[in-house]
């Protein structure tokens, strides 16, 4: 029943439509308020777009994105160059960075090996990665990964390639999240947090 | 801790924030969404956006949004001319041409009279719904305007306003609405649903 809306503002609606978790009213309420918005938040929001697409790309070095040819981690040289943690996408190094815990560099390997998707590990940026380890400075590659079958699965892989050049490979470890409810955290959660005990 | 973001991509989590219902987690998604997606879909909002806004622009005759000088409805000849609907906010004419039951014109006032919040009938498009009504084609008006008490003092005010024309004034019917449960209606709808009441 769309007929009724000024063509621009439909074209709007559908648009708005396109993004995850917006439906047919939030589409129409979000098209409303951007029509009546000031400028500044509406042209605002337009131009923000154009110039995130324009402006950010992967940094050079680890793959996470940047505005620049090398992301801010990688610019931060007072950071530990002996630690190396590797996630599957650019949005892992944030959720990481807000932890505040860890102080040595990335690597976005933006994807995971998944065969029932058809992605091989020579769909990951993993090449960049043994170069980087072959400069010799990593001590530790910290594995980041998702904990699902992807995930381990990438883990596991790169493990094999990176001990032969004399690395240290650790896994993040899983268990019951913080705040979590045990009733709710599923048996292969469970069964990882009671092998991975530590004494109290 | 937004500063890992690069700059344009935090410029676009904060515009995207100030979206009404979409919150910090949400927007960080969004906008990681807008990045990867396809030209036509990135590109294709930003510009929704801006074209909204250039092209859409109060209906000449009754304020409706529009694209064009005169809105779709008031362009529709089709309709009956001696039913005008009073409704406070454009996407009033949406929800109400949605019904499919109304065969009358609009007559959008932008607002209703509120003291508390210093709009008094001169902010409303109160003159030119007077001006439609002396060409004298409308024999009924029927007020639409929201179920508060602003909407009912403009309900009031504007049938003192046309009643000496000699035009009928109407107002929509306040009720319990359809597939609700009595039980979570509260006492004025159910007051108004009782003298309200109709033989079966």
């Amino acid at each position: 029943m769309q007929y009724l809306f000024p063509q621009s503002l439909a074209n709007l609606i559908n648009q708005l439509v396109k993004l995850p978790g917006i439906g047919p009213k939030s589409a129409q309420r979000l098209a409303f308020h951007l029509l009546r918005a000031k400028d500044a938040d509406a042209e605002g929001l337009a131009h923000a777009i154009l110039q995130a697409r324009n402006k950010v790309r992967r940094c050079s070095v680890c793959g996470n994105l940047s505005d620049e040819e090398v992301c801010a981690v990688c610019a931060d040289k007072s950071r530990d160059e002996r630690l190396l943690c590797v996630v599957e996408e650019a949005r892992d190094v944030i959720s990481l960075e807000r932890m505040r815990g860890f102080s040595g560099y990335y690597h976005v390997l933006h994807g995971a090996i998944s065969p029932m998707d058809g992605v091989g590990p020579e769909r990951l940026a993993i090449e960049p990665l043994i170069q980087r380890l072959k400069e010799g400075r990593v001590r530790e590659v910290v594995m980041a990964t998702n904990p699902n079958v992807e995930g381990e699965t990438t883990s596991l892989y790169l493990a094999r390639l990176i001990k032969p050049l004399g690395i240290r490979v650790t896994r993040i470890a899983h268990g019951v999240p913080v705040g979590g409810d045990l009733e709710y955290a599923d048996e292969a959660t469970l069964a990882l947090a009671f092998s991975g005990r530590k004494e109290i």
